[in-house]
């Protein structure tokens, strides 16, 4: 459990791969109505961060995002392009000419969504399937096809292994598990996936998709990597349908952990807060100031035992250095809950010294000040140096 | 994994309690500075909430906030206090008699920690914890007490062990795990209070502190509880140092789907806008939009799927039922992802009646005109009464 040595990472970043959803998922959140400059300004900077690939809205919902699609496909990226269609001939026909490396299918396969979505039985939907990825094998062997059963942890496990199967067999070279009301636990997808593992090609991949609702979309996404995972969905901030899914930051946040130069060697990493800002711009919100990484405190020290700690060696209280991600740390030295080791760190800043008796008491009477509100710096400068000479 | 039958809830809401940390862990939080009477505000609120234990900062701060735990403790309030303090003579002497129920001994136990911070072993670690709580069974036989390991998670299980089974041997009434630098993930935590419940008294509480730096601090304290964790830390948005520890309402939405029943017993779920709200104005920032159930945008729904099933039934996209909570759903009906279902339900809200073809027609118009922005409801009644004539 140490973190002493650093051996082998253990859990390879090589061994999954970002699809980024901004500019699908994202446009189902609330305020997420991306325009074509807006949707190649994401496209290109989810290229320059290193995000393997980008979905997209479905071309049925207008000419208008039919047209962006191949706009996009066109610019020579290196990510590659997704969209995410109804397992329908109508859709799977109108996507297919778009350009793009792959289609993302998908079905719901819950009791919920059989009876108030769509209506279909599991055989019913497996022989939807079957016209379907036979005909796209048939007439666009180059696409990159993913079968997903939307609202899959509400589903019953037999259905679920009856489908993935069969769309296994049928060529699929991905399926994916969507936990779409935010339901899921980690232990459970953890479960699931090892599960899936079991019942399709060795080379088919697996992709987590998972929404926020209960807290879990980043342990999820997580948890499915470690159960062998390939592929996991973010959103820039983790904008999504009510209140969203893993967030990409959040997500490599977490991975980070398990093999940081991996990490490094993958993506942009520095890019984050760049690309935060874009969707908090275009979306008209600000960053959250609990965001993972960059949000406004996130590396913001306080507690005296902390700062003691942290002016010898930042990792005792920070797990992953703010300065791979682009962003800064603050210090909070003049609160009420400083200490007296924050205190004489900025004491000699100044060239200040104090003995231990006189340190204490100036420590006492800076927390007792800050009871009425934090010191600011020049504040802070003025009792020291008043004190030091009392 | 069906949720069709409702039997016995699987984790029963009885077996664990929360213990706010508002007014302690909010206060190392970048912005959290609570006055007297916003102290008093926050602890009649959470106990109008319910919530069993409020933990409160530690007196050392000062005179005044030494003075604000007399006060709290005198309101008799059902929720009972407790306070957080380091394991040294100096603190437990300070801290027993200002009222509280209880006092929460911490000291760290990672080598980080051990090097950076207090520069104690192990041995000494136990030998200086032996000294505080034999002290406190003599002197204050009725405080309960609880022992925590901080930065459990990058401690040495050997250590860990050797730590708890000595502190409960010595009759604290609960010990604490605490990922004091968010780096656990679920199954860690999982696998961690298993070992830990092994060790200790039958009697002895488990205690879980989790931080949210990896995004994994609402996942790992219901992993706790799973596990037989017997109490969470929360704050109200949870706030805390960085970016904050498991959020009271994140948690109470995981835990909501184990024991609805059980939760809606425990606690005055309505209540939880006002608390959120609350915080977000003493700290003089928004609740986060994508905040856990309270997030501007939490039950907001908006793919033409969705709101196909939304109207049907809102289970079907809604795992817990807004109103539970307090808040409100929207359905974003006149977006260019909307579909024909919304439109159709639309119309027949306003009297209006589309055969299918005009139906497809008017869906198609609509989602055309929305790739401009959304139609407001103004906007799209007229479009909807224009097209029933055309």
């Amino acid at each position: 459990m140490t973190q002493d040595a650093t051996p082998a990472p253990l859990i390879p970043a090589t061994s999954w791969a970002i699809i980024d959803s901004t500019l699908r998922e994202g446009e189902q959140f609330a305020r997420g109505n991306f325009k074509r400059d807006d949707k190649i300004e994401i496209a290109r900077a989810l290229d320059a961060f290193g995000v393997e690939f980008i979905e997209v809205t479905t071309p049925m919902v207008s000419q208008q995002t039919h047209d962006d699609i191949r706009r996009l496909t066109s610019l020579g990226l290196r990510s590659r392009f997704l969209t995410h269609v109804r397992c329908t001939m109508e859709d799977v026909q109108r996507a297919a000419d778009t350009g793009v490396h792959g289609l993302d299918l998908l079905f719901g396969t819950s009791s919920f969504l059989r009876e108030f979505s769509h209506g279909k039985s599991i055989p019913q939907i497996i022989t939807a399937a079957e016209k379907v990825i036979g005909w796209l094998r048939d007439h666009h062997p180059d696409l990159q096809l993913r079968f997903s059963a939307e609202d899959t942890f509400r589903s019953e496990e037999t259905d679920l292994m009856a489908v993935y199967r069969a769309v296994s067999d049928m060529g699929v070279h991905r399926v994916g598990l969507a936990d779409t009301v935010g339901v899921a636990t980690p232990r459970q997808v953890y479960a699931l996936v090892r599960e899936v593992r079991k019942v399709i090609a060795p080379d088919c991949g697996i992709e987590f998709h998972g929404h926020n609702d209960t807290g879990c979309a980043v342990s999820n996404a997580y948890e499915a990597v470690e159960a062998g995972a390939t592929h996991i969905d973010t959103t820039i901030l983790g904008i999504g349908e009510r209140n969203g899914i893993t967030p990409l930051g959040g997500f490599l946040a977490r991975m980070f952990t398990f093999d940081p130069q991996g990490l490094m060697d993958k993506y942009q990493l520095p890019l984050l807060p760049e690309l935060d800002n874009m969707i908090a711009r275009m979306v008209g919100l600000p960053i959250p100031w609990n965001n993972y990484l960059t949000g406004e405190f996130a590396y913001n020290h306080k507690a005296g035992m902390h700062l003691k700690a942290i002016y010898l060696n930042p990792g005792a209280y920070e797990v992953i250095p703010p300065e791979l991600f682009g962003v800064g740390r603050s210090i909070q030295a003049a609160s009420k809950i400083t200490g007296k080791h924050a205190i004489a760190f900025r004491a000699r800043e100044l060239g200040l010294h104090y003995g231990e008796d006189a340190l204490r008491r100036v420590t006492d009477h800076i927390k007792a000040l800050a009871e009425d509100g934090d010191l600011d710096d020049a504040h802070l400068e003025q009792v020291l140096r008043e004190w030091v000479s009392a």
